[in-house]
């Protein structure tokens, strides 16, 4: 609708130019970016995306899973795939999903997935890359076997179109026990039914990341069924009365571990398939199958698909940069940025929760897969400000986590009604204070949140939390990665403080405001960085804060991590010995020429993702290039922020220097680009940089529209020479939340060289 | 309430024998009766009783199932009790479930349950047979570990209380992985939640029997737990981040294959915990707990468990005998005809269907554990006679099963939204015509029934039924047990034509009425038996009519199988050579005597459940000894009847010659006490026997009352010298369910001797 009015607004020009022409799906599908460049739509249940791999793979005789490659199910150098299946992270470290497995085949059933290189001799296929993907769609022709393949998404149906060139039959292998990360042992139980020769009805349950899983769905084929068999690969011991039966060739149910079957259309040379998901149970993948896909028809889910996208992007009414390239990194972030939580409820509202129970979404929509610890940062700040509806619904279902918790705990890494408790910290209550703090008008009853926070903050149980709480920091001897645990404790203390205030419950604030100050009891004055300290007080010995490994950080050094104090940035920088060596200590970080070997080791990003010592490829770092703007040499963040824009994100495939860690890298892109950075979520602050982009358009959900605009804008001038608001200029390189709602004009006048009177000192 | 009507009506003398205490539960429990002797309800979805093995046990170094010994998971003559599980099977020959197995211990944790021969090695009890079972309520004193255990029930809530004597304090293991026949594998998945200090909640789920079958259980303690460990004992390959916790120490959620917990309750001496299981889900449990069970309080529940007992024996309003035993034996065969088949549903009506989804019972009561081809004989019968709503809703349940069916069947074996394929035939047709012809008033629309016995009676797929249709014979070369299957498909083609004819649908009576004619295609006039034939119509050569293997037979052999003719006796008798050829094949069939290693290989009796050649403990020849009715000799019924009962129904433990299989041989012994026995059921008549009681008032649900009494009946007065029904003496030893229906007074004159003229010639 939005995107309608905005064609009759727009130039000729740019209506040439629709924002989903410069999606580049394939940003970030090879190497360490992790995005899948499957068919979707915003927020969208199905993910349904080609698997070029099945991660499983022999080293020393032994299979392995494969866990970190294939986290998306893809890399764009493979030259096979495996088949298309219904799920994918977007983004993450970690892998799981992969659901529901189509893949055509001709000649004698391949009953096994095969390798890339032996292909011939399973149900994979070579393909030569003649893909194309866009928002909400992907195609691909696979090359062995002479059948071209379309996929596109309802929110819970993927559609998928198969053509089949002349030649010997084709038919389909559905596999239930593939899976990413699919080591043995990782399929529980599968369940299939033929309820009619255009009807198919089942379940696969799935331990792993998630470790209690179960995926419901509906298949509906456009063709009936002319044959088709089932069989289960990891047959109990227990055979049953089954055994009196032929169950392999048109017996119309099957159970078991490891259950697949091919599928049989006669001569038929197109099929089409409608696959149904639901996390709650087959008749809610019935419900969902009729209520989004009723009938086959490709073309039409592919259009509406691809209108649910112009809805979203309809935000963007306008962006111009000065490279084609970054307009299209800007519309890939943008889209990258929609996919990385995940509506996770039936078309009745009803969802598993994490209690493994059934509710019914009250008045929300219930989303999963909350990456916190990446996602705190800039993701869901992106959300608050451009989809607060959808923030609030997400900030809901923490709530609604939080009390299915058995732990009575906010999500750390939710996981389809699981807690998979990845990575540190409790930072849903960073997403909840921003809310809260920016006054999101969808959220009901804060007073909750605080309550739910309050209560993880106190879960002694929880990674060092005890110690934490009675000694004001993490001990390394009672819990690895202390540092790390420390200051994001002490950034999420502050956050409740600040939900707390907001909330004018100040006696609560008090607890958290001290809590928050928590950081300064792991700085080692000695050797200027944090540093871990044992339970009897003492730093702990042999301490080298390069390394990445065993010096009480995650996903960062000490030099890196010294900087995670956003909440309370000038008391770090008195802490460092004041702005003078602070900003020498900063600058030595971008500068600082380091050994491959300093990163042999680090996790979750290539060698690309690191620029000096500053590592952009892991989240840690996302706030630091912002921290200049606390010093008198705000320049340096300009200058800094476009360097890092510049490096870190390119059109290619392997573009991304780093997980886009369900939306995290993208939203950091940005915010930059458009020249503002929640630099400590839970304030209502923006930080102000140059802007990539020369003139922006943004339709913000109260009506009001704020445009940002730079002057002199080029490859060289990076540098603010003067901002203003509404015509008024600001003496900070700061704007709250509240102003930017009021929308209008954020006008940006650059420069070739750092204007040091731009702002005011801090 | 009819129980408090009866008490005023009945004497002083009569008023001190309730039927509750002629009842012996342990009657079976040993050997092959295969019942058990626990606490449940009528019908009850709860069968809360002792386990006495775990049913794995080394054979060659392997450990093995023992599917048979253990069916109901206790022997009575075992030294040892594994725990209290709350599902069992009654007299069953196959076995599966023992869901949920709580156990007291002392010291350090046992987290096996150790062997027969040590069991201070595991957390198994010795016992000596300080046991109490009654109807409601099973009590053992464990004396290893001076523990006194009690079990009661609700419906869907079994209650347990433990008092501990003094010593060390006591715990509790609450073996989820637990379960009767309990191979490697069989548990697929276990999930277990502490909500707060006496609440847990969870679900099991198994392969098996029940191939894929998932019990949900909500557990409330009396004492709020101290302390509680959860422990998989088959962790996965995947240890995800909960490797970062200590999660079997108080951390209160646990998931996995092998799942066992340990629960302290500091020192208390007296524990109670109510266990609410549902098929549906965590919140089903909890609904059945709250709505049946709110509460504490053993007491309460035993005398509520005994009230429905009571409710459901005020149908006996009175029942006298010449012994004792004969007493106990009928009041228990009562007790037992009770349990065979199980209510599966929420108190709300949600159950889980064939289809594995969830369906609300609408307007009726869904049931599950339908061992048809045992049940369809008498013991639905029986309970259409006595329990004629009940019996409807059963048919209901088993209508469901059909519209839920993806093979479009009626249920073969329906066991908890499974179908096991167990034996062979389609008898719920059987069932449902006896109903029909019978015209039970609970019955709903049986146009339905006709369509669903139709439509099971054309699966070409299903055991031979394909050629069967084809040639009028299942071929002993496409399909063993080829002769029984043909037997029991004419058997069933009939019931459905009675069914089609009472509904007018005369053109498929015409057919079913052909169809049933089919037996006649199996008789070998040669050898005189029915006798197994191949694709090509000729009789197999190499035939044993003795042999109960590989003669084309299925418990029973061509002796016991040639007379499975009901619906046409008087045609098999002309086919057997007429009426004096057919009565001395006939006894000669009960006075032959035959090595004992004819009946070595016999399945599911012992030695004990045969009588020459007849056998008893399985169900083929349970109409047998009525078939002198329809000759000139009905006498020899009569004395034929009585030595079978007194040969086959004993008080002991080992008192079943066989399985009681779900009620089956349980209903025998009433009916042929009472002096009647369907002999097809799916005809209205009864056939008429001397009773073993010597009065009985029984109360009908349509409000009639009918009085069987006898006059002269002795041990040895086993002959009926006349009937009389309401004052008019009977022709024909045979009465309709309507007449019965009617109430009144069945008076049979009973003497020493062979009363010749006591009837008509048939």
């Amino acid at each position: 609708m939005r995107y309608l009015i905005f064609i009759l607004w727009s130039s000729a020009a740019f209506a040439q130019q629709k924002p989903l022409d410069f999606v580049k799906p394939f940003i970030g599908t090879q190497d360490a970016g992790h995005t899948y460049p499957g068919a979707t739509v915003p927020f969208g249940s199905i993910q349904l995306s080609p698997d070029t791999d099945t991660i499983l793979f022999a080293v020393n005789g032994a299979y392995q899973p494969n866990v970190y490659r294939y986290c998306a199910g893809y890399q764009h150098a493979d030259s096979t795939i495996v088949g298309f299946s219904h799920t994918h992270f977007s983004g993450t470290g970690h892998s799981d999903l992969g659901d529901v497995l189509l893949m055509p085949n001709r000649g004698s059933i391949q009953w096994n997935p095969g390798t890339a290189a032996a292909p011939e001799k399973g149900y994979r296929s070579v393909y030569h890359h003649d893909e194309v993907a866009q928002p909400g769609y992907y195609g691909v022709y696979l090359n062995e076997i002479g059948v071209k393949a379309e996929l596109t998404a309802t929110q819970r149906v993927g559609v998928h179109r198969y053509r089949f060139d002349d030649g010997a039959p084709g038919h389909f292998i559905l596999d239930l026990t593939h899976g990413i990360y699919n080591y043995d042992g990782k399929n529980v139980w599968c369940f299939l039914r033929v309820e009619n020769d255009t009807l198919l009805t089942g379940y696969k349950q799935t331990n792993g990341w998630g470790r209690t899983r179960t995926v419901y769905f509906a298949i509906a084929t456009s063709v009936p069924l002319s044959a088709y068999q089932i069989k289960d690969f990891k047959p109990s011991m227990y055979k049953g009365f089954w055994r009196k039966f032929d169950t392999e060739h048109q017996f119309a149910e099957g159970a078991g571990e490891g259950l697949k079957a091919a599928l049989f259309f006669g001569e038929a040379k197109e099929v089409e398939f409608r696959v149904a998901l639901s996390g709650v149970s087959i008749e809610g993948a019935l419900l969902n199958l009729q209520t989004e896909a009723p009938k086959s028809g490709f073309s039409a889910y592919y259009s509406a698909a691809q209108e649910q996208w112009n809805e979203a992007f309809s935000v963007v009414q306008d962006a111009n940069f000065l490279h084609l390239d970054d307009q299209s990194n800007f519309y890939t972030a943008w889209y990258h940025s929609l996919l990385g939580s995940s509506i996770y409820m039936d078309v009745d509202g009803r969802y598993r929760g994490l209690d493994q129970r059934i509710h019914q979404a009250d008045g929300f929509t219930n989303y999963t897969t909350f990456s916190l610890w990446d996602t705190y940062r800039a993701a869901h700040p992106f959300l608050n400000l451009f989809y607060p509806k959808q923030d609030a619904d997400m900030i809901e279902s923490m709530q609604q986590h939080y009390t299915q918790s058995v732990h009575h705990m906010l999500p750390i890494w939710s996981h389809y009604a699981n807690e998979n408790w990845c990575m540190i910290g409790y930072h849903a209550v960073s997403v909840m204070a921003d809310a809260v703090v920016k006054e999101n008008p969808y959220l009901k009853d804060p007073s909750r949140f605080l309550k739910a926070a309050h209560s993880t903050a106190n879960q002694r149980f929880y990674e060092g939390l005890g110690a934490y709480i009675d000694l004001g920091f993490v001990p390394e001897d009672q819990s690895g990665s202390s540092v790390s645990k420390t200051l994001e404790y002490a950034y999420d203390d502050w956050c409740i403080a600040q939900l707390a205030s907001k909330l004018k419950a100040d006696s609560l604030a008090r607890v958290y405001q001290s809590r928050a100050e928590n950081y300064r009891n792991v700085f080692d004055l000695q050797t200027g960085f944090m540093r871990p300290r044992l339970t009897n007080g003492n730093f702990k010995t042999q301490f080298d804060p390069l390394s990445t490994h065993g010096q009480g950080f995650i996903e960062g050094n000490a030099w890196n991590y010294s900087f995670y104090v956003p909440q309370q940035p000038l008391s770090l920088i008195a802490l460092m010995g004041g702005e003078q060596r602070f900003i020498a200590h900063l600058d030595s970080l971008f500068e600082m020429e380091l050994p491959d070997a300093y990163f042999a080791q680090t996790e979750d990003i290539m060698r690309e993702g690191i620029i000096g010592n500053y590592v952009h490829g892991n989240e840690p770092s996302h706030h630091i290039a912002y921290f200049y703007n606390f010093t008198a040499q705000p320049w340096k963040t300009q200058a800094t922020t476009r360097m890092i824009l510049a490096k870190q994100y390119s059109l290619k495939a392997a573009g991304m220097g780093g997980n886009d860690d369900c939306g995290q890298m993208s939203a950091w892109y940005l915010f930059t680009a458009l020249g503002l950075y929640p630099f400590a979520p839970g304030s209502p602050d923006y930080q102000l940089t140059a802007p990539l982009v020369k003139d922006a358009t943004l339709q913000l959900d109260n009506g009001q529209t704020l445009r940002i605009k730079t002057l002199h804008n080029s490859d060289k001038n990076v540098y603010i020479q003067k901002v203003s608001f509404n015509g008024q200029q600001l003496q900070k390189p700061v704007l709250s939340h509240q102003e930017l709602l009021k929308g209008g004009e954020l006008l940006f006048e650059l420069g070739p060289k750092p204007a040091k009177k731009a702002f005011q000192k801090p």
